[in-house]
C-alpha cells in the first residue's frame, strides 16, 4: 500500500466520525452500580464488544478503506489476520463493494474462517511453521494489484479507531480518565487524538497484558521495545511491538500504560458476563482490569476515588467453548 | 396489600415512565445483521438484559412501591420469589429508603441470596418441602404491616413492565411485529398497553415454552387454563397460569401466543452470546426463539419477511457455571 506516513490529527478522527455516520453503530455506554461501588467511582463503559462485526476493528478498517481511490477500489485489499481485523475489512469491503483476500493461517479456529468468508472475503490458508505470512501476502498483493491494510500502524486505520473514545467523550463530558487497551497501540492512539479535541483535561492509560508489556517497556525507554510473542489468553494484544506511527502519539500524550495478569482478565470477564450480561473478549476485559488494578495501586489512596471514569471495552469475539471455559475458571 | 384490581391503561404505562425517568436504565436497542438475514426481516432487540438488576422486573417493582403512601413506605415491602421479582423489588426498595424482607427457599441458589441482601434486603428462607411459602409471607407481612407485591397480577407493576416496549416503539417507529415472553403475562399485558398508544397497528405475539404453554392453552379456551409447575430451562416461565389482571389484556389484544423448545431457547441463547455478544437468560431468549419459530411457521411463506420486528429480551440472570452448560450445549 506504501501506506501514508503522515501522523493523524484529531481532526482525521473528527472525519473518520463523519465517514463512519450511519456504517459502525453508535455503541451504548454502559453503567454498573457494583463496579462503581468497588472502585468509589462513576464507571463509563463504552461498549465496542457489540460494534459490527465484534469489535472497533471495523472502524479503522471502513475508514480506510472508504478512502482508496476508483482503481485501488476496483482491484481490492488484502490483510493478513486470524482475528478481529479479518472480519473488519471482510465488511467493509463488502460494504464498499470491493474484492477483499484475507490471508489466515490454516490453522486458525473454523469459526473465524467461516465468519470472515460470510462477510464475502476470499480466505488464503498458509502454513504457519513453513511459510512466512509477510512474503505470502506481499506475492498475492503484487500478482492481484491487491492494497495492503496493515491492522494498526496506518493513519487511517488510528483515526477510525478514535471515533469510539470520540463517541464516548460526547456522550460523557468531563472523564476524569480513560482506560484503553494496548496491543499495536491503534486504539490507544486514536483515542488520544480524540481526547486532545474533545477532553484534554482527560488522562488515558494503556492496559496490556503483564506477559506482554512491551508498550509499557517503549514508554519507559523512551523508544519502541520489540519482545517475544507473549503468552497470554489476551490474544488481541499478543503483539511484539508499538508501531511507527502509534509510538510517538502515546509516548507524548499517554498518561501512563499498566499491565495485568491474566487471572486479572479471566475476573474481570466473569464480572462482565455475571453482573453487566455483556460478552467480552480477554483482550476487551484489559481496559476495566487495568483500572481495578490502578484503582488499588497506591495502597489506600485510591487514585480514581470520586473520579469519572471512562472504560473502553475493545471487542467480544471469543469461542463459545473458549469462553464456556473462562466462565467455569478452567484454565485456556 | 389488598392490591387495586383496577385494570391499567395506556396512560398509566405514561404515567410509570415518568416516574422511571433518571431510576431504570433507558437500555439499548441493538441490531445484528446475522438475525437480519436469517429472517429477511429488520429485527430491533430491547435489551432489558442490560437494565438494573439485570432484567425488565425493576420497571413494575419501583413503579409499585414509589406508589405507596407514607405509612406503607416506613413499615416496608415484601416479595415472595428466588428470581428476578425478588432483586427487583429489593433495589427498589433501598432507592425509595424502604425496608424490604424477600422469602425464598433455603435451597435457592446461594448467589441469588447474596445479590438480594447486597441490595439491602432481609431474606427470609423456608422449607419448600415442608412449608408453604403463601402462609409464611402472609404471616410475616401481618405481623410487621408489611405491603406484600406480587411479581405480575398488580396493575402498578403491569404498567411499569410495559414501559420497556413503550421505550422501544419510540425509539423505532413503525414496528410491524413485537415478540414478548410470556410468565405470568406481566411484561406481555403491559407491552401491549404501551402499543395501544404508541403502535396500534404492531402485532404482538407472546412466546411461551412449549411445556408451560398455559397461556397458549388459555388465549384458546377463552379462560384461564392452569398447569402444574412446567419443567423447561426458562425458569422465568415456570408460572402456572396468568393473572386475572394480565389474562383479560392478553385475551383482548394479543395477536397470538406461540411455544418454542428448549433446544430452541438454547440455540438463541448462544446466538445471542456468539453473535450478539450478550448475556441472555434461558426465559430472556423467549422472544427471539420465538419470532425464528414463527418466521418459518408457514411453510415457507416467510411471515416475517420484509417486516420490521421487535424482539424483548427480558433478562440476563443465569448463574455462570449453567450458563457455560448451555454455552457449550450440555444439558441443564
Amino acid at each position: 500500500m506504501n501506506p501514508p506516513t503522515t501522523p493523524p490529527t484529531a481532526a482525521d478522527v473528527a472525519d473518520a466520525a463523519h465517514r463512519l455516520h450511519g456504517m459502525a453503530h453508535r455503541t451504548p455506554v454502559l453503567r454498573s452500580s457494583t463496579a462503581d461501588a468497588l472502585l468509589g467511582a462513576q464507571l463509563f463503559f463504552k461498549c465496542e464488544n457489540l460494534q459490527r462485526t465484534g469489535s472497533f476493528k471495523f472502524r479503522g478498517a471502513f475508514n480506510t478503506l472508504a478512502q482508496l481511490g476508483d482503481e485501488q477500489r476496483q482491484r481490492g485489499v488484502l490483510a493478513f489476520s486470524a482475528g478481529n481485523h479479518a472480519q473488519a475489512i471482510a465488511l467493509s469491503a463488502r460494504l464498499l463493494d470491493m474484492p477483499a483476500v484475507i490471508v489466515m493461517p490454516e490453522d486458525a479456529p473454523a469459526t473465524k474462517m467461516a465468519a470472515t468468508r460470510e462477510y464475502g472475503a476470499q480466505v488464503v490458508t498458509y502454513n504457519r511453521y513453513t511459510e512466512n505470512r509477510e512474503a505470502i501476502s506481499r506475492r498475492i498483493a503484487e500478482e492481484r494489484g491487491l492494497t495492503l491494510v496493515p491492522p494498526f500502524d496506518h493513519p487511517h486505520v488510528i483515526a477510525g479507531q478514535g471515533t469510539a473514545a470520540r463517541e464516548l467523550f460526547e456522550d460523557v463530558p468531563d472523564l476524569d480518565w480513560l482506560f484503553v487497551c494496548v496491543g499495536g497501540g491503534g486504539l490507544l492512539a486514536g483515542s488520544l487524538l480524540a481526547a486532545q479535541e474533545l477532553a484534554p483535561r482527560c488522562r488515558v492509560v494503556g492496559v496490556e497484558p503483564a506477559s506482554g508489556n512491551d508498550g509499557q517497556q517503549s514508554l519507559r525507554a523512551g523508544r519502541i521495545v520489540r519482545i517475544d510473542t507473549p503468552h497470554t489468553i489476551a490474544d488481541g494484544a499478543q503483539t511484539q511491538a508499538l508501531g511507527e506511527l502509534t509510538f510517538p502519539i502515546i509516548r507524548d500524550h499517554a498518561e501512563d500504560i499498566v499491565a495485568v495478569s491474566d487471572e486479572e482478565l479471566m475476573q474481570a470477564l466473569r464480572f462482565f458476563a455475571e453482573r453487566m450480561k455483556i460478552v467480552v473478549e480477554p483482550t476487551g476485559a484489559l481496559a476495566y482490569a487495568g483500572a481495578v488494578a490502578h484503582a488499588g495501586a497506591d495502597e489506600g489512596k485510591k487514585l480514581l476515588h470520586g473520579e469519572r471514569v471512562g472504560i473502553l471495552i475493545s471487542g467480544g469475539n471469543v469461542d463459545l467453548p473458549r469462553y464456556a471455559r473462562f466462565l467455569s475458571a478452567l484454565p485456556d
